[in-house]
């Protein structure tokens, strides 16, 4: 008997992983891990600029600072990086503010080359500073006009393949060539990803826990439709942003039936949105699902103090005293996993990345990608495309032209 | 003939009305607009430092927070105001890397005054430099230990008053304080609010739209769970959190029936996620309504260059030339919400702020809270407390003490 596709089937889970290994020929996230970084580290060792700043908007910017502002705070960079993301003129005022543009290295980073966002940028600036070879770099596709134009006038560029989407761009030069710039190690956040792309792919597939949450995402979509991170530490903030662009514009979609499908994104930091957003897991609807995700060691052994001249005692909370913010910090979170998972009808998980570094960020990021990949195949969807933003764009440029 | 309570009838628009008339009286964000600023505005003036730090987290910074970070990038401020709002040892790094803390004003602000983290941040900080009368300003509930502590030590204490809930806290000392410190107009913010409330509560209640968006928002709530805001500039990225917060602590609770209720904020920002959270708008499952905010008149001309040497016209994107940001940037907003309105399915609407200054964004925000103190009553829930957040608490203070 066979079923004509307009019965919906969730199929196999071993299907579903055949799916992903024959998507991984064509799809070039995938193959990123692998690449050979030696051009963009040599390329990065030249520049010798105080601020690297990156005109790029989506997934040209969103992965790298992610990376980067997770990897920061725990730095010593000696070099700013800055990513110029946003057509409002008063926040290009405030981040130019801090920018000596002379002592500035412009990496512009567009995958079809005319992003009106970036390339009004672009043009803005080469109207404080005149942008040639010597200060800019360029990341687009190959046949774009934006290469072309780094080629008339003798600019690098960086080839970001046709067939690596914007939002799964971030382990290509879109994200390598800034992040090496300021002093990243790409060598170890590509065996992050190595090490995830490994074990997905030469394990039997019954046994991933990637594809079993997939599937159960998928099976209970209508009834949690919105899933929520929950993430235990303020380095994690961009990582929420990109993790927010990653699913909704991946996972947003009709399927091949044509039927509407969406995961709806919620990202949340602890504990601050304990003060928050916590109200509504617990006592609201039950349509979310939540992934905590802890840093075990955030390499800082900030402590609040004992308080010996007892200064502070009639504050009745000395029960602090002596622990380190970090213990506090994981401690918050386990008390918040523990009173969601003690509701029984919210589904949740825990991710724990081990400590701040590249290599541990990109395993993150990377088992997201896989993740979102996973749960298109569940759905039927086209992951990779992104044709509802294009309506926007067309009444945009008739009303410009006119 | 009767109905027992347990039959959920939602209430006539003029009933809610009556209702809210009635709240008023008990719940004190509602009486702000009219309080005499006059002894904050004094105090403010009498602190000379160049930097403000609250330590407070949720309802204790996000919104003072909101306000200047919309008015930050158009202002002339001479101080800074920053934040100490997560107990993450990298981020309080971070953020008192930018303090001279022998130069800077401490405002401590806990409603409760036992808020574990801002006291634990308040004993840190105290490691670093004396905390004393001179340094430091407490915003807390008059009964509190930590008011008693502000006492003992000859600190100024500014009192919140107990029936101003956290999260409706902004227009109090809790904003007030510290936002006067650093030249904000606050006579200017109360203006903006008594604007709103004087005309929600002197006109009839039929022609209130608030309370029609309330009531269709609450019909509605199976089918649309989701209430996205969609802010067309960066600068009310922090209004976007404050609002999260409010609409989610505020409105997920078991209502009087015991019936879970939800509506569940997502925040975004343009033209950045129209490269993101656009696509799962306009293809995704119809689960969402779309309030547009636009800022009228950013108040800054900063305009695309016409490419006067041609060096661009390659690239393919001359219309853009000679345009201001603020224009793109609104025609960005005016296209996506054409494209999202050509969809038919898709409530949505669009609220316009007219310019950045004190009374605008006050408007807006007291419209907020009318606006979630109206669906609270549709939804016949406890607007103003949050029970779900105390789990976590008890089981961490537990876990503290052991």
């Amino acid at each position: 008997m066979e079923y004509n596709k307009n019965f919906y089937q969730i199929k196999s889970n071993t299907e579903i992983f055949e799916r992903l290994i024959a998507e991984r020929k064509g799809i070039g996230y995938y193959n990123l891990p692998y690449q050979d970084t030696a051009e963009i580290k040599d390329y990065a060792k030249s520049i010798n600029k105080k601020h690297i700043v990156v005109l790029g908007i989506g997934g040209s910017s969103l992965g790298a600072r992610a990376i980067y502002e997770f990897l920061l705070p725990s730095s010593n960079y000696t070099k700013d990086l800055l990513f110029l993301e946003t057509i409002d003129p008063l926040k290009i005022k405030q981040c130019l503010k801090k920018v000596d543009l002379k002592d500035a290295q412009f990496v512009v980073i567009s995958k079809s080359g005319d992003t009106i966002e970036t390339i009004s940028l672009f043009k803005y600036l080469n109207s404080l500073v005149e942008i040639n070879s010597s200060n800019c770099t360029i990341v687009s596709e190959t046949k774009s006009k934006l290469t072309q134009f780094a080629n008339d006038n003798n600019i690098k560029a960086f080839d970001l393949p046709e067939n690596v989407g914007g939002r799964f761009s971030v382990f290509s030069a879109v994200g390598l060539v800034p992040l090496a710039m300021v002093g990243v190690d790409i060598d170890n956040l590509l065996n992050g990803c190595k090490r995830v792309s490994d074990s997905f792919f030469e394990q039997g597939a019954y046994y991933k826990p990637i594809i079993r949450k997939a599937r159960f995402l998928v099976e209970n979509k209508s009834r949690f439709n919105i899933n929520a991170v929950f993430s235990y530490s303020s380095t994690l903030e961009s990582f929420n942003k990109w993790y927010v662009q990653l699913w909704a514009e991946s996972l947003g979609k009709k399927n091949i039936n044509d039927t509407r499908q969406a995961l709806t994104p919620v990202a949340l930091v602890g504990p601050v949105d304990q003060h928050s957003f916590l109200q509504l897991i617990m006592d609201g609807v039950r349509d979310k699902t939540v992934t905590f995700i802890k840093v075990g060691d955030l390499k800082d052994n900030a402590t609040i103090p004992t308080d010996d001249d007892d200064k502070f005692t009639n504050l009745g909370l000395d029960y602090v005293n002596g622990l380190s913010f970090n213990e506090l910090l994981n401690k918050q979170a386990d008390a918040t996993i523990k009173s969601v998972e003690a509701q029984k009808d919210i589904p949740c998980d825990v991710v724990t990345i081990r400590t701040v570094d590249e290599y541990n960020i990109a395993k993150l990021m990377f088992s997201y990608q896989l993740m979102v990949s996973t749960i298109g195949q569940f759905l039927q969807i086209n992951t990779y495309d992104q044709p509802g933003v294009e309506d926007g764009k067309l009444i945009l440029k008739e009303s410009l032209k006119n």
